[in-house]
C-alpha cells in the first residue's frame, strides 16, 4: 500500500493488514471457490458469527445478510418491510436519500427534518400508529451528526406499529445498540471496517422477515433480487441467493476477528479518545471550528469542521506528510473538512494528524 | 495464488496476473480514493472504454453501467424496461430465474421453454406485438447450451415493440453481437473475466433509458437504487450513483485491456480451438458424453458432459494434478460435469486437462 493515510470518510484508509488478508484470500483460492461449496459456507458462518459477537446481536431471532451496498439495503428495507407508510428522521444528505428512495417507491414517506448540522432528539416528536417503518440514521456522514442510541431507543414507543431500522453505515461498531429497541440495522464495509467498497451488511430480526412474508402473502411486490425471504432461505444454510462478493465477506471476517481481539468496549474507548484529540485540535485552531455545536449530537466517527482555509489547501499541506482529509459534503465542499475517526486509525496516527493540522 | 486450476464455471480461475493487478490497485490506493474523485472517474472511463472496444459497442447511443451483480440486473431490467409484459426464452436454470424474477415483480411473463440441454431456435416462434421486453440467455451456464447470435438477431422482427435484452453472463466476450438487433446485454465478472465476484456490468442503449423515462413520467415505480435514470445521470460523468466496487471496476479494466492486446477475434479463435479440444476429449472417453447434442446450440464457453464416473471422483483424481472441474447443476450434480472454457485458460492448460481427463 502507498504511504498516504486517507482520513476520508469512506472510501477510507484500508484497515491495517488488509493487504495481508487479501494475499491470504488469494493463497486459499477464496475468489475461485463456488458460493455453494462448504468452503464458502465456512467463510459465511465465520464472518456472520464474528459480526454478531462484535455488535452484540442476540443469537436467536436475528440474521445477517449480504448485499451489494448499503444503498441497496435502503430499497430492500422499504420494499420488504413497508407497504404504504414510512417515517424518516432526516438530518443530512444520506438520511434524505433514504427518504427519497421511499418516495421513488411510491411509499407515503413522512419525515421529521432538522437543519444540516443539527441533531435529532425524539423527546418532542409526535409519533403515530400508522407508520410501518421508522428510518433513523445513527451517523450522518454528510454533516457529522449523530443520533445517539438513547434517542433511537425512543422510536418504538412513539411508533408502536412500526419496525425500526437504523442506517449505521459510518459508525458501527461504535454504537452499542439495544436490540430490543430496533428491528434492523445496516452498513457498508468501506467505512469503519476499512475495506474495499462493494459489500452491504443487513442485520434484521424475525419481525422484518414476518412483515415481508405477510406482504407477499397479501400479493404485494417485495422485489425479486435479495428479497428478505430468499435471503433468509439461503442465509440459514450459510449461503447467499446469488454469487456474492466472496472476497469482501472473507475480508470482513478477518477485520471483524481483528476488532474482536481488541474488544468492542476497547474500540469504543479508543474511538472516544481519538475523537477528543480531533475536537481539541479543531477547537484550538484559529481557522477551524467544530460544525456540530452540541456534543451530544456530534458524531464520534466522522468529525466535521468549518474551515477558513480551503480543503484543497489543507490537503496540499497534509500531502507533504502523506495524509488526506475529506472535503465537506455537497455545497459545503469548499468550506468544511470531514475527518474519519475509524478503527483503522491508531491513536498515534490521529495524534500525528492533529499535530499537522495545528501547523497549517 | 495456489497451484489449483479451477475449471469451474464461475466463480472460476482468476485471470492471469490478477494478483499483480490487485497489488497495483493497493499501491495506487484504488480502494481508498473517493468515488467522486477524478482518480475514480479516470478508472470508470478507462474500464468502460476498454469494454466498449472489446465487445464492439457503438460509441453513440449506448452506455455501460455497474451494479452489484448480474442477478441484480435481471430485476433492474424488468422494473426499468417493462411495465406489464415480458417474454422469456427459457432453456435452463438461470433463464428460468430471470423469468421467475418477472413473476415476482407481477409482470405478465410469457415464456418459450425447451427441455434442459436443448437449444432455442427462433425459427418457428410466434412473436407478438405486446411484449415490452424479450429476455434471452446467450449462454445457459446450468445446461451448457448456447442461443447463437443468429437466433438472438431474429427477436426484433418477432417482437417489434419489445426491447431485446441478452443475459451473456458466462460468454462475453465470445459472442460477436449485432448491436442493431439488441437493446441491452449484461454479465458479471466472475465468469469469462476471471475476477473476484461482486460486480455486474449492464450495457444499455438509449431506447432502454427512454422506456424508463416514459414509465417514470407515467407515474410507474422503476425502483430507487440503480434505476436507469440515476445510472445514466451519474454515468455520463463517469460516476456511479453510490459507492461501487471500485476495486472490481479497476480490475475489470486491467483484464479487458489485457484481452484487447490479444484482440476479440483472436480470443474467439482460441475459445473455439480449446472448445474443440474439450469436445474431442469428452467424445473419446468411454465414460463421458457431450450433454448438448446439437453442435449449433452447444456452449463454447461452458462444456457440459454426462458422466458415468461421479464428479467427486473425477475431481479427486484431477486434484492430484491441481485441477478441478465443476459438478453438474441442480439435479445433475452427480451425473454431469461442467468445464469452463474461459479466456483465463491457455491452450496448454486445456490440453493438460484433456490429457488428465483421458487418464481417468
Amino acid at each position: 500500500m502507498s504511504n498516504t493515510l486517507f482520513f476520508t470518510p469512506g472510501p477510507t484508509q484500508l484497515y491495517p493488514r488488509t493487504d495481508v488478508f487479501i494475499k491470504e484470500a488469494l493463497e486459499h483460492d477464496v475468489c475461485s471457490i463456488s458460493h455453494r461449496s462448504q468452503a464458502f459456507k465456512d467463510i459465511y458462518y465465520d464472518t456472520t458469527n464474528a459480526l454478531r459477537e462484535l455488535i452484540g446481536m442476540p443469537e436467536n431471532g436475528w440474521h445477517i445478510f449480504f448485499t451489494g451496498s448499503a444503498s441497496e439495503i435502503w430499497e430492500r428495507l422499504l420494499t420488504n418491510c413497508c407497504e404504504k407508510e414510512s417515517f424518516h428522521f432526516v438530518n443530512g444528505s444520506f438520511s434524505k436519500k433514504f427518504f427519497q428512495y421511499a418516495q421513488s417507491l411510491h411509499i407515503n414517506a413522512q419525515k421529521h427534518e432538522v437543519p444540516f448540522g443539527e441533531g435529532i432528539s425524539l423527546a418532542n416528536i409526535k409519533g403515530n400508529d400508522t407508520a410501518e417503518l421508522v428510518c433513523l440514521t445513527h451517523n450522518e456522514t454528510s454533516a457529522g451528526t449523530m443520533t445517539p442510541v438513547e434517542e433511537i431507543n425512543k422510536a418504538k414507543e412513539l411508533f408502536p406499529n412500526a419496525l425500526v431500522a437504523v442506517d449505521t453505515v459510518s459508525s458501527v461498531p461504535y454504537p452499542n445498540y439495544d436490540f430490543d429497541k430496533i428491528d434492523s440495522l445496516f452498513f457498508s464495509v468501506q467505512k469503519c471496517f476499512g475495506l474495499p467498497a462493494g459489500l452491504g451488511v443487513w442485520v434484521v430480526n424475525d419481525k422484518c422477515i414476518a412483515k415481508a412474508e405477510q406482504l407477499r402473502k397479501e400479493g404485494k411486490v417485495i422485489g425479486a433480487h435479495h428479497d428478505l425471504l430468499e435471503l433468509k432461505k439461503r442465509g440459514v444454510a450459510n449461503q447467499t441467493p446469488s454469487t456474492p462478493n466472496i472476497l469482501g465477506i472473507f475480508l470482513l471476517g478477518k477485520v471483524t476477528r481483528n476488532m474482536l481481539n481488541k474488544g468492542a468496549e476497547q474500540l469504543r474507548k479508543e474511538t472516544e479518545h481519538k475523537y477528543n484529540l480531533l475536537c481539541d485540535a479543531i477547537t484550538q485552531h484559529p481557522s477551524f471550528d467544530l460544525f456540530v455545536k452540541e456534543e451530544y449530537f456530534r458524531s464520534k466517527t466522522v468529525v466535521v469542521a468549518d474551515t477558513k482555509i480551503s480543503p484543497s489547501e489543507i490537503n496540499e499541506k497534509l500531502a507533504i506528510d502523506g495524509m488526506q482529509v475529506g472535503a465537506g459534503y455537497g455545497d459545503k465542499k469548499k468550506t468544511q473538512i470531514r475527518i474519519a475517526n475509524f478503527p483503522a486509525f491508531s491513536v498515534k496516527e490521529i495524534e500525528k494528524l492533529c499535530e499537522k493540522l495545528s501547523e497549517i
